[in-house]
């Protein structure tokens, strides 16, 4: 099947899938999704009704920031760190841009019916939060993206997509609300079965004749100044992604303060493990370009929790070494002895922060104290009320490695499903020697030239 | 007069133009200009006078964080948007700068005459939303500025975008105050009065030789990389566009919502149609980098009003579609038979999807009704007050339908006049075989060997 | 010591610098730095001890827009703005990440001591605006790191970093503390320490031979359109860079309107005089990168004060002459009888607008009267409060100009001995003949080709 030369065409399957699974939205959009009362007209009575002072009081106004940073980061920051292939620059972050712009519509619908519906008219109402959340969600598959970018076709990706959102909405719902762990900035919930979810497809999808593309299978300069532009918005907006659900006042105000002091401490470790485990202590624009946001996936967890400025620099302090040194050695480990092939290395960005992510929580959680949080700081934070209203913060603890594990089980479980699905040869992937070529899927203009001199 | 060898010698009349011009504004600016009582140190007594109970409630607040977004979306959103050009970056993003820069002062002059006028002492009082507005003002010259993209001398741009400011104010004026249509993202006010006006221009200054600059007219892979830093910057930010001027509350996030929505579904939809109208369905960066843009075009007038999130989705699709067959045959149609030359292809971005969405509004508002507004609801949202107060939603239908006949007249008509002025050859114009080619206007430093390459 | 081949191998040095300095910083972090009241889980009780109504109040909703509008133009406006050179983008907007990673740690610390100790606790306590403190702190380096660039190696930008961050905090308790000058967008405190600091370095650490570089001393077309991301972004959240500090409410307000006009204006004037005095007319890309900037760096300190509209036109519009003329005239007299060698021409764009800026702070200041300001809003605006009650608005101006006299003190008198310092021959600096060179701490892959062609 791997073999024969494939057939790229996807003419008639991308615009099928595009505009059914659009038109479904459409309709299910008409019969569940509505304006929730803070975007709703009857605002106002609603001001009046529950004595809201002002209109700043609207939740929009304490989320809409960083609703705009955390966009960025979808689009721009994902999607411009994957143009760093010398050419599929487009692929990178055009398909980036397709699958997003499906991925948040589906994630409304499928998180709004586990989170947001309303059971006395069965709708799901939205507002500001939704639409965080629906982004969150994205970043998953985006992620998983990363771990199969230029070897698989956009009607794949589409797919990939469809069940990724499905799979983040039970787990995200299992772990949060079932499990009852928090996890404001996604270190398990979006990190690590996002990058799981897209290893375990790789797996699935290996390619054993690689190489046969590995002279499109690098950067040259100018792609990786592009790719640049993507690292700098994820690691500048990554505070705003940390922050951007959790509670308002202190929480918010808490997790950016963990969050930029976590990156900046990473960009440091990086910096030093790049120049030492090279040849002549040059650094390598790769570790440069991912390794100093892993710091951002490890404090998502605890972000609101009282990690502590000098917590968060040591938390990234390690994953900067720790994501360099996987780029340098674990990734060749996995695509020669384990059959993962990670374009990205989401491995190394994604996975491994994302676990340590997760285990920084359940300490940090299992240590929480009422002299530390106060009282009511506590029972907020950890949102110790209704059914939980005597939990521990020990049990918490334990709770918050339980949902690690439930993170872990959706992302190689999921990937393997989803996996065994794209194997078929249907959806128009291409062969082992076109990989890493926009020629593939976009109209090139003087693309001959323009690959001779770069 | 066009085919003789042209002088494109701006070294007296550019300098002059600016500094003249420039002048001219601090002069306005002295008699004219003040602070508001918002942004006034005398705030502190007009919180007090006011029961305001906090500085929180400056109108700056609630609009400072979409005003820097709607900020991006003018300068790097537009004017990396024309970096498309293989040889025409500089012209594209740099005289975008200017032009703007220069549009944003005489708009804050023009609107604030017809709407910021103090009529005790004769001062045009200005705050946060004046600002906002005179990032709009411009955006309509910049739109107009697309249909032009490498034809045009900076003079001339110059004096498109004094005309077309002052053009846009009157516009406006007649519009929203005296036929009292609403408009909060300008399908009407901005996006087809700038597009039709461009158009207009570009058909009085119709070129039959352009094809001697065709080696110059298309892009490169790095330059199409470059503009789709403009694509995703419009894309990302059009909810703070759309919602930047609206109601505070729930109005502004009712047009974040809805915005949000049909941009998502106007990705997928011109893939679609990318796909299946290329040969080997391979997608077509030109209206990935465009025609996803059109859905936030044509819900700016409905944006803050109850289109409802499928409605939304709705309109996205549709102008997915339409905008990108624009693309593939509508273009090549007005410049063969029409004799319209259109650059950047605003027909289909900014006419086509601005006239739906004027009668998208118009529609949605004759459909609005008090069990869906809710009565306060409904009198805020379409401003039923003072002289308006006995209005009808169908009646304001009619009034909206009535504002996009204006927005379609001011811009052909003063489209006309301005390009009969511009033909005039005293502009420093580039010839036939000139065009889209930086060195006209640009000192560029190793242009040659670059060129050879790209 | 400058004509022997330099050994430039910074395998050892440069990741001993960056892991001891990092854990130096955890360690201080950990004596010293906790969250504040605003931040901390506490809030919840501060808000009831203090009456405050909602969570809308604090302080973060008043700055985290701004806060990460600051922190674009630190990593992206900066870091982009020095890709410019054919051959140095890596270096420019990857040292530019590394040492801005570092400053902010060093500079929460060091601002901290002298501004934010809690005596009764011997701890720091930050909040947003001290994450705000510690990016301006950090752009003080970023400039000399202009004057620089392509010039030393990371681990002198190190050890720059390191002293500059700390002459900085102290050079800023005098200025705001002792002199009690105030300077919201730092005009003095920032960018003329800043530029003088690095234009000092330049001098001390001059290279007679640096014409055997001069092969990759400019830029290609499309490190031009790299380097206009970096304008465009520093130019566009201006308005936040000195708004970001002042009062709440008009403070913020006033200044955003201020600095947005004074940029406008700078643009116009910035291209007459590019065009006025280039052969033919032609623009020069390198003051459109720059000039177009001296702007904002000129109404830093009178930003917050009653500069009125006309006034920042005015500003704007000198800075743009004289920073334009700065770059034709004064930086190759300066490089030819001076010995400084300025790659980013920081004399033009920091140094000279930033004294214009101190002059202009000044000036403005010992013009404000009551009938302009009202009692409390003069009171509020100059902080006349405390030791300082008595305070004449005339008096203020002459400690405005104090401050001024200050920064450039500590700016040449710093840069000298840190210039000294940095002749020391350990730092593995590149020899005249291999500046502006990626190659020379970077791993580049497929160079040789892409530089054949660029």
């Amino acid at each position: 099947m791997c073999d024969r030369t494939k057939n790229t065409n996807v003419r008639f399957s991308l615009p099928a899938v595009c505009v059914v699974w659009q038109t479904a939205m459409i309709i299910l959009f008409g019969v569940f999704i509505r304006y929730d009362e803070e975007s709703d007209p009857h605002w106002l009575e609603h001001k009046k009704l529950n004595n809201i002072s002002s209109d700043i009081e609207n939740d929009f106004y304490f989320r809409y920031p960083s609703f705009q940073d955390v966009h960025v980061m979808i689009f721009v920051g994902f999607g411009f760190l994957m143009t760093f292939l010398k050419r599929y620059s487009f692929g990178g972050v055009g398909f980036n841009f397709l699958i997003a712009a499906f991925g948040l519509q589906w994630a409304l619908l499928m998180q709004g019916w586990f989170h947001s519906l309303d059971y006395t008219d069965g709708k799901i109402k939205i507002g500001i939060e939704n639409l965080i959340n629906a982004d969150f969600c994205v970043a998953g598959c985006l992620i998983a993206y990363g771990a199969l970018l230029g070897k698989v076709s956009p009607v794949q990706l589409m797919v990939l997509t469809l069940f990724g959102i499905t799979l983040f909405a039970v787990e995200e719902y299992i772990i949060l609300n079932l499990i009852h762990a928090r996890d404001a900035g996604g270190s398990m919930v979006i990190h690590t079965f996002g990058a799981y979810y897209g290893l375990s497809i790789s797996w699935m999808l290996y390619r054993p004749n690689l190489d046969q593309s590995s002279r499109l299978q690098g950067s040259v300069y100018h792609s990786d100044v592009f790719a640049t532009i993507g690292t700098l918005f994820l690691w500048m907006f990554w505070p705003s992604f940390n922050s951007a659900i959790t509670d308002h006042g202190d929480g918010q105000h808490r997790a950016v303060i963990n969050t930029y002091l976590a990156l900046a401490s990473t960009v440091l470790t990086t910096v030093a493990m790049s120049s030492l485990f090279q040849k002549h202590g040059k650094l390598d624009m790769v570790h440069v370009q991912n390794s100093t946001l892993a710091g951002g996936v490890a404090v998502g967890t605890a972000a609101e929790f009282m990690l502590m400025p000098y917590g968060s620099l040591i938390v990234g302090f390690c994953c900067g070494v720790i994501s360099t040194l996987g780029y340098i050695y674990i990734s060749p480990f996995l695509e020669k002895y384990m059959k993962v092939q990670d374009t990205c290395g989401v491995h190394n960005l994604h996975a491994m922060p994302g676990v340590i992510g997760g285990i920084v929580g359940a300490i940090t959680a299992a240590a929480a104290s009422e002299s530390v949080y106060g009282h009511e700081g506590l029972v907020k934070t950890f949102d110790f009320e209704g059914a939980f209203e005597k939990m521990e913060p020990t049990t918490q603890g334990g709770h918050q490695a339980g949902g690690l594990c439930v993170a872990l089980i959706f992302g190689i479980g999921g990937g393997m499903i989803v996996g065994a699905i794209l194997r078929l040869p249907i959806w128009g992937d291409p062969a082992d020697d076109n990989c890493f070529d926009d020629e593939t899927y976009w109209e090139v203009r003087e693309f001959e030239k323009s690959l001779l001199c770069s």
